[in-house]
This record gives structure tokens, sequence and C-alpha cells, in this order.
């Protein structure tokens, strides 16, 4: 598929990453504004619920758009979500007769702040990245247990904190917790020392479920995507994660980017899973490409300096899509709702250059890499700004995501004292 | 404290859950009536829409009973709490002066249906029972490596799933999963052929926190307890549990009874945690009894037959409060939330027909445990319906919560068939 054209200029470069193929969903708001959702389309965005208002967008007899938050839309299903993307796609396509009407509902996105695009009902994070899982395990395991023997046959997961989901741009204040050096008997109570991200890709689950889905069924329940990263604290979660899991180690924040791509953007892009050694069990079997070719890297900004590239990798690299992950999540019955934020697990590739977190990248502490500044990293320092990028890049024209940022402030002195 | 006299005179005998001492929480309808929030007292319930309508109950400018939940009203935190609760014993004490007004909102508790009592935001299940853990440990890992090192130090404890929380009488279908024999080299798809209780308490968190918070705040944002059944299915647990904790082995369900018992009816039961091997570190310190003297007990009827009565244990028994254990839940950062549900873990007491899960008392379906009827049990059996009863004892009275249960419907044929 071509670039499709737009009458917004702006949208109709190849490296525009919202350009009319795109068409992702957010909230934002402009100075003295309430927050309102919003579609980006090149350097603006289109105020959705004014656009309900003036009644440019009808999409049935409830308004969806009187809350900043997508949720409303999502939970009305793939016909309502075809139905809308078809009426944005001819506001906004080059020639639209409605255009002097749509024109007066862009704002600049340079005025705008981003906010949350969705409320969070309930947060899983997987492990679905084989060099991932098997570089974490050699670490924490040894290398002849590094990959459970469960790892190749479901995807494991747990559920994280929904409370704690952040949009991009937030500050990531360094946690206090529960540790034990290898060198002391007792643990201690300290702020984190190995303070981490986890490059990820978020699915948004759309459309509820009551029982049992299959992989097909769970693609079609996904209502979009999110670059997501997953700010782990590696010292406490050594101690607290056996044998329950993480726990307080993943509960200090998730963030994630500020435009949900929805499936129809990213249909031309879909791959297949890769070849596995083991046979999946038939109700999580791929029934077509549910993964995509999303081009990822992590960049890393010491404080007043200028960012370094650490790691390059692809979405395609996972060894679970998150239809797959969708349909085991579940499988013991569990209702999953509109809103639910499925993470998919680190995306590490098989180089190192390819390692989707700094545990992986300096191997637990003991490789610090060298930015281009001259700086070392192990592990995560005070005033560090770290952005995730995601495209996927199709015949002239780009989807884009937006940055996935974050700064990490130092912990607090006292986390007790107010 | 000896019992408190009220008007409604089934109130007033010792062994009535629901004297003018209690006065717990919960959303009741009777035929052809929406859910709303009522008030135990006696055998009857307290229509609480009807008297804030009525006027007799106005604690604010806002109505805190329009929705059929106690969320709103949990929200307000412990000034309106105490406020309610003393304009409650002023209305059903002997001698109110307005008890002619009150008998119109009285409700037969025979005539309602018992409905979730509050909306639960996130879930999170601990693992604090001493017992409990070094049973499990032992038959997981070997008794010498029961206890995990973390054990003694931090309240374990994993993110649940919050959409498959259900009141007490709701039938719970058994589950499904991807589990592996150990005379197989590779996993199954099957029904569960494991499936389990676990004898909890569940605090339920009124107000909010955005940071760290100590021991006491905790126990300050604590609005009260239910008992709580932490459905498991231990054949899926053994397989996907390592690395990252349990999953879809305890997504089935979990029940808590209908009735929110407040802090202050138990107040009269405080008790300390147990003597410590390791002194626990500064921030998660008992500051003071935050346990409570509640006697428990799981019953067990075959389809059809008389119950037997497998366990009787006591809440005293667990290593850690909630309140330790909402502290510990807020270290890393994390909101917690109006409406989040902790579950204490599995209460067992040191001899065997004191522990809270079949898998205990079976040892692991080692040794079966016979009933009253002459059936006998490892696991659970379709059909089979579960109660689990906890009443605090006072001078003259008892604070019950009535009951949860459940009964095990039978796996579906095919899940994926609709």
């Amino acid at each position: 598929m071509p670039l499709m054209k737009s009458w917004v200029a702006s949208a109709n470069t190849a490296d525009c990453p919202f350009p009319l193929n795109n068409l992702p969903y957010g909230v934002f708001s402009t100075d003295g504004t309430e927050p309102r959702c919003g579609v980006a389309i090149g350097d603006q965005i289109l105020d959705m619920a004014a656009a309900e208002e003036s009644g440019l967008i009808a999409l049935g007899d409830e308004p969806l758009f009187e809350a900043p938050y997508w949720n409303d839309l999502m939970a009305e299903g793939p016909a309502v979500w075809a139905a809308l993307r078809d009426r944005l796609t001819a506001l906004l396509a080059e020639g639209s007769k409605e255009q002097d009407k749509v024109e007066d509902l862009l704002v600049p996105m340079a005025e705008a702040s981003l906010h949350m695009p969705f409320m969070v009902s309930e947060y899983t994070d997987f492990y679905a990245g084989r060099h991932h899982a098997t570089n974490v395990g050699t670490m924490f395991r040894g290398a002849e247990n590094a990959l459970p023997p469960n790892w190749l046959h479901i995807p494991i997961g747990y559920n994280g904190r929904a409370s704690s989901v952040y949009v991009s741009g937030t500050d990531i204040r360094r946690p206090w917790g529960q540790l034990k050096s290898p060198d002391h008997d007792t643990p201690a109570f300290l702020p984190c020392r190995r303070f981490d991200l986890e490059l990820e890709m978020g699915a948004i689950v759309g459309t509820d479920s009551d029982g049992p889905v299959t992989v097909q069924e769970a693609d079609d329940m996904i209502f979009g995507y999110v670059l997501l990263n997953d700010w782990s604290a590696r010292d406490i979660q050594a101690w607290e994660y056996q044998p329950l899991g993480p726990f307080q180690a993943k509960a200090t924040a998730t963030s994630i980017s500020p435009w949900i791509v929805t499936k129809p953007a990213l249909e031309p892009f879909r791959t297949d899973t890769p070849v596995r050694e083991f046979e999946l069990l038939d109700h999580l079997k791929d029934c077509g490409p549910m993964l995509y070719d999303i081009e990822l890297e992590v960049a890393l900004a010491p404080e007043g300096k200028a960012e370094t590239t650490i790691a390059r990798t692809n979405y395609a690299e996972m060894y679970y899509s998150s239809a797959q992950q969708l349909a085991h999540h579940t499988t013991a019955g569990s209702p999953m709702n509109t809103g639910d934020l499925l993470g998919s697990g680190t995306i590490s590739g098989a180089e190192k250059s390819q390692r989707g977190s700094l545990l992986e990248l300096s191997w637990g502490g003991k490789e610090p890499l060298t930015l281009d500044t001259g700086d070392t990293r192990s592990f995560l320092e005070d005033g560090d700004t770290l952005t995730l990028r995601g495209a996927a890049k199709g015949d002239g024209y780009t989807i884009g995501f937006g940055d996935c940022t974050g700064t990490i402030l130092p912990a607090l002195a006292d986390p007790y004292k107010r």
C-alpha cells in the first residue's frame, strides 16, 4: 500500500509518523482546556469531542467522545471501529468536500499536551521474547536452566499493576525497596541501585470476553498497539521474585506511548511468529501472521547531554503474538475487559546491539555500555532520559507511535516523610 | 464490649452474626428491584439508598448510595466512615426515636439476593501464612527449600485478576488449562484435575495512596474485611508458576463473602502477629496489634449430601497483617486505590485439621480425606459445594461475615464451542 494523500500537507511525507495511513488515537489538551480525544494527522490533531459535537462524526445514538478516554469507542467493537476509520479517512483525504469544516477542528500538535489515551482496566505483562528470556534466565539461573521447561509451550505472563501505567513524558521516580546484596546476610530497605527499562509493545483489549477465546477471536478483540516501557528494579526483583514472581520490582511505573496505533494501520506489516521446535497445542496455534514488522529503538540521554541509541530491534522477534498471549490469558475463564493492557515482554534480538534492557546490554552490570558522550551505564542513573521509538516502514510512508519517554528522578531522601 | 441491644429483636442473640456491634455493608436486591446498598442487622437489611433518599442518612452534599457499590462511601475516608457508623448505631439502637421511620426501610434478609458489595479496583493475593507456605513449599520444592529466603523478611504477594472476583453463591466452573503430568514429556490442554480452595481473608482498601505508606497509615486506609476463597488449579499452577508466579492457575475465580465487616466491628478482636525469628525492617514493623482473632472454618458438601467441616483455623495464624501487606505493596511507589482487594494468603494452623487448602489437607493427593458421608476427597469434585465461615466471638455476641460459598460446575465439554 502506498502513501495515502491528505489535504493536511505535513502528513504527506515519507517520514511523517502520522500520515493518513496511520490515524492513531490519543488524548490531548491545550492551555486552559480539558483533555479530550484526538486523532493525529501530520503535525495536527483532530479534536474528536468537537467533531462529534459539530455532527461531523456521528457513529450512533450515544456520544462516544464525551470522556477523555477512547474506552467508549473501544467497547463498541470492530464494526464501529471500521466505520470511524472510514469516516476519518474520508474527512482527511485529499479532495475531501468537508475540508473547510474539519480545518476548524485541527489543533497544532506543537501546542498540545498528551494524556493517557485510555483508561487501563487491568495490566498484564508477558515474557515472550526468546532472546530476552534466554539472556535473563542465563543470568538469574545459569545457562542450563535459562529457558524454563514451560517456556516453549505457553506464553509466560504475570499480572501487573494498572494504577502505575503512565503516559510518555511522565517523570519516573527511582523507587525504594527491600533488597539483599550477595555480600550481606540480611536484606535492607534502600533506593533501587539497578533500575532498568524494558522495551516492549503493549496490546490494548478493545472488546470484552467471557470464557476462553481462540487466537483468531483474540486478534479480533485487540484494538491497537502502543510502545511500552516496563520499568524494572532488578535488585528488588532478584530478592523478591521467588516463588511467586515479580511484584514491587515492576510496580513503580509502566510508560506507554501516547498514540494508540490501530490494527488497520498495521495490517500491511503483519508477519509470522518464528519457526518452533515444539508445535504449540491447538488452542495456541498460529492462524495467520499476527506479529508486525515494527522497527524499534531505545535511546538514552544523560542529564543535559545528547542521546545515544543503545538498542535497535524489531517486534517481529517475539516468540508469541499478542493474540496468542490474550488467548492464553482467557484459558482458565477469567473475563477480559475493554482497556486491559498486555505487555509483550521485552523484545531483544539475537545480537548484543538488539537487546531491549540494560540488564542484558550490560550483562548484569559486568559489561557497562559506553555512550557516545563518553559516559558509561550499567543501569539507569538519575537524570537519564530514556526514549523508545517505533516505526513500521511502508511504501513511501511511515507508521509511527510517538516517542515513549521518561526521565529518572532521584529517589526520595525519606519515602515516609511528607 | 458486651452485646449492644437493637430494637431489631433478631439482632440480640449471642449467635446472631449481625448484631448492632457488627453493622456490615453489602449490596442486595429483592424481586424486581435493582441492587442497592444495605446494612445487615439481625435478620433484616436496612436499605441505604432509601435511607439516604428519605433524609434519614445525610453525610454530605453528594449522595453516597446512588450506585450499587460501597466505593463512594469508602473513598470518603475515616471521618465519614465513623459518622455513618455513629448514625446507623443511633438509628438501630434500642430506644431510638426514629424506629418508626427506620422500620419502613428494613427488608427481610430471607427475601434478598446479595451482590458484590464493592467494585474491585485491583486484586492482589499474598502468601503470608507460615504453616501454609511451609506445607506448600515442602510439596513443591522439598522440605529444605520450603520457605524461600525472603519469606521471613517480606510479605510475598502477586497481582491477581480483579475481573474474576465474584460474590458468594456464584457457581465456579472447573477450568481447562495447560498442564503436564509427571509421566508425560509434553503438556496437554485438559480440564483441571486438581481444583482446590484457599481459605483466606480479604482486606478492602478504602482510601487512596500515592507513594509509600507506613504500616499505621496502611491500617488507617483499610475499610474492612471479607472472607475470601482463592480457587486454585494446582496442576495448572505446577506447570506454569516458574519463573513468574501463578497466572491461569488463579484466574478462574476468587469468591468473597457478601458483607464487608468494618474495622470498628473487629476492633475488640485485634491481636498481635507471632514472635519473629528475624526482626522486620523498620518500614514493615508492627506498630500495634493488626491481626484479628477470627475463627474460621471450611465445609465441603458433595452434591446432594450433608457437609463435613474439613478445616478449622484462625486469622490470628498469619505471619503478616493486611496492614503490613498493604505497606509493602506501596514501597515501590505504585498508587493504591479505593476498592483494591488484598487476599491474606491461605490461613493454615500447625495441626493437620487446621489446614486451609485441600492441597495441604490431602498432602498433594497422597492422603485423601474421608468425609462424614463416607466420600473421599483429594481435590474438589464436580457438584461439591464449598463454604467458608468466619466469626469473631465477643462477650455475648458474634461478629459474622456471612457464608462464602461456591459450587463446582463440570468443565465445559469444549471450551471453544459457543
